[in-house]
C-alpha cells in the first residue's frame, strides 16, 4: 500500500480523498492543515494533524499531496515539506515554473526526497500532450485553448466589484477559432479570437447593474482584451445552475509532412469538475513519485520527467499485453 | 548530431527519411535493403547498403529505424538487427507483443543495446494514452476508434477477390457512437455497432459485381462482423481520389469521480497520411533510444518506458519554460 498525506483541505484536498478511494493499493494516512486540526473532521475519518506536528509522521506517509495554493502557499511549502518527505503539487503559475522547480530540487536533493511540481491538467496533462506532439510533428502550430469553464480567478475578480452579490465567469473557446485549427488553416489568432468570457452576476439589491458591467468588462488583465457577456441572474438561479466547477479545454497541433500532407493531434478534456480531476492526475503521480522514491531517486521532478508506466498499478508485463 | 540508418524502403521508410529532414539534430547514414543496393537509389542520396554488409557500418549508426512489415520481417529482423545497433520497430500484431519483447530483449541485453518496439500511433500513441487516461480516471471505460482511413490488410483482401482490379477499403467510425461516448453513456459496443467498413472497386472487364460485393461483405474475419458498403467506380475515380494513405481515430476515456462527476479525456488523430505520421512518431522516439543508449541503458522498451522528456530536442529547462 502506498501511504498518502494531504496537506490542506479545500476543494483540491477532498477532491484527492475521494481520488485515493478510487485506487486500492493507495492509504489516506492523514489531512496536515494549518487549522486547528480539532476544528476538521476528514470525510474518510483519517485523522486531521496540524502542519507544525509533520515532522511527526515522517515514517508513516510515503508521499505529500500538497493542496494549497500557487500564489502563497506552495512557494513557501513544496520546498519546506520537501525537505521531510517526498511530496508532489499542482502548482500552476507557468512564469514562475523555473524559479520554483530550483528551489524545490535543491532542498529535496538537500533532504534525499522526491518532489514533483506542477502535476494537473494545465500545467500537466496539457503539458505533455504539447511536448509529445511539438516532438511528433516538427513544423506546425500548437494551440490550447481553455473551457468551456470556471475560471475562480475571474470569478473572484468579479466578487470583488461594489454591487455584486455573487458571481462566476466561464472561459469559453471560440468554435470558429478550433474549427480554423481543425481544417490545418494554422490561423495567427489574438488574445479575442481564441476565447470569450460569459459572467453570471447576482446583484445587491438597488445595485447599479449598468456600473457593475462596465466595470467586469473594462477590467485590467482580466476582460479587457476579451468579448465578455454579462447575465444579472437570481440567486435562485445562481444556486441551480452554478454551484458545480466544471472546466476542460483542447491542445491542437496541426503540422505537415513530407511534400505539405496534413497531420493534426487532438486532446481535449470535458471535465465535470476541475478540482476532481486534478486531484486524479496527483494520485496517479504521487503512486509514480513513490515508486521513485523506492528506487533510490532524489530530486524535482516534473510531468516530462517520468516513464508514464509510472502512473499505473499494471505490472509492465500487463500493460505490454492489455494496453499497447 | 544523432546518426540513424533506415532498414527497408517502402511507404514507412520513405517517410522515416523525410522526417529526418525536418529534424535539425539528426542525420540519415545510408539505406539498408533487402534489395540489390545498386537498385535503389534513395531520395535523400545516401547510400544504398545490402542487409547483409550491415555489420561494417556498427561504428557509424546510433540508431536504425526498422520499417518492414510485423508479419515476417520484424519477428526476425528486430532480434538479428538488435545484437548488432541500437534500433526501433513499429511491431503492431498486439497479441503477438509480449513473444516479440521477450526475444528483442534477450537479444538487446546480450549486446548491450537499447532496442525499442511497438512505436508508432496503434500500438504507440493510442497506447500512451489508453494508459495515462486509465491511470487518472480508474473508474471509467476505455473506447478505442479507428479511420476514417485505409486499412491495408482490408484493402489486400479485397484485391485478392477474382475480378477486383483495385480495391481500398476505408474503415469509418459510427458517429453515433462516439456521441454515446462523449454523452458519458458508457455503451457497451459490439464489433458492428463501432465501425463500419466503405469499400471503393474497380472491376475488370466483365466481372460479375454482385458476386464480388457477396465475396467481400461476406468474408470471414475481415468484414462478416460489420455492415460494408461496397462502390464501383471507374479507374480514373481511383486514381483521382484514392491514392492517398488517410488514417486516424480516437481514444476515449469516460469516467466517473467523486459522487457520481462526470468527466471525458479524448485524444484524436486525422492524418493525411498514416505512414509519415508513424514515421515521425518513430523519429522522436529514435531520438530517446540515441539518448537512453548514451545514458549506458540496455534492452527492450515500449513507449510506456520512456519518460517523455527525452523525444523533445529541447533541452529539461527550455521544456519547463516554454511547455509546460
Amino acid at each position: 500500500m502506498i501511504k498518502i498525506a494531504i496537506a490542506g483541505y479545500g476543494n483540491l484536498g477532498k477532491g484527492v480523498e475521494k481520488a485515493i478511494a478510487q485506487n486500492p493499493d493507495m492509504e489516506l494516512v492523514c489531512v496536515f492543515t494549518r487549522r486547528d486540526p480539532e476544528s476538521l473532521k476528514p470525510a474518510s475519518g483519517v485523522p486531521a494533524v496540524a502542519l507544525a506536528e509533520m515532522e511527526a509522521w515522517k515514517d508513516k506517509v510515503d508521499v505529500v499531496v500538497l493542496c494549497g495554493g500557487s500564489a502563497t502557499d506552495l512557494p513557501k511549502q513544496t520546498p519546506q515539506i520537501a525537505a521531510m518527505f517526498n511530496v508532489i503539487d499542482s502548482f500552476d503559475t507557468h512564469a514562475n515554473i523555473p524559479v520554483h522547480f530550483a528551489a524545490v530540487d535543491q532542498a529535496a536533493k538537500e533532504a534525499g526526497k522526491v518532489a514533483m511540481i506542477s502535476v494537473g491538467w494545465d500545467p500537466g496533462m496539457f503539458s505533455l500532450n504539447r511536448l509529445y506532439a511539438e516532438s511528433i510533428l516538427r513544423d506546425g502550430s500548437t494551440y490550447t485553448f481553455w473551457g468551456k469553464g470556471v475560471s475562480q480567478g475571474h470569478s473572484d475578480a468579479i466578487r470583488r466589484i461594489a454591487g455584486v452579490k455573487r458571481g462566476i465567469q466561464y472561459t469559453v473557446p471560440v468554435p470558429e477559432a478550433i474549427e480554423s485549427v481543425r481544417r490545418g488553416e494554422n490561423p495567427e489568432l489574438t488574445t479575442r479570437q481564441k476565447h470569450t468570457r460569459e459572467c453570471f452576476v447576482v446583484a445587491e439589491e438597488g445595485a447599479d447593474k449598468a456600473a457593475i458591467e462596465n466595470s467586469i468588462k473594462t477590467m485590467k488583465n482580466y476582460f479587457d482584451e476579451y468579448d465578455t457577456t454579462v447575465h444579472f441572474i437570481s440567486e435562485e438561479e445562481f444556486e441551480a445552475n452554478h454551484r458545480t466547477l466544471p472546466h476542460g479545454g483542447f491542445v491542437m497541433r496541426s503540422g505537415v509532412t513530407g511534400e505539405g500532407t496534413k497531420q493534426l493531434i487532438e486532446y481535449s478534456l470535458t471535465l465535470g469538475s476541475n478540482p476532481e480531476f486534478t486531484s486524479c492526475v496527483l494520485v496517479a503521480y504521487a503512486r509514480a513519485i513513490a515508486r521513485l522514491a523506492a528506487e533510490g531517486e532524489t530530486g524535482a521532478r516534473t510531468v516530462f520527467d517520468i516513464a508514464p508506466k509510472y502512473l499505473s498499478p499494471l505490472s509492465d508485463e500487463d500493460l505490454r499485453a492489455h494496453l499497447l
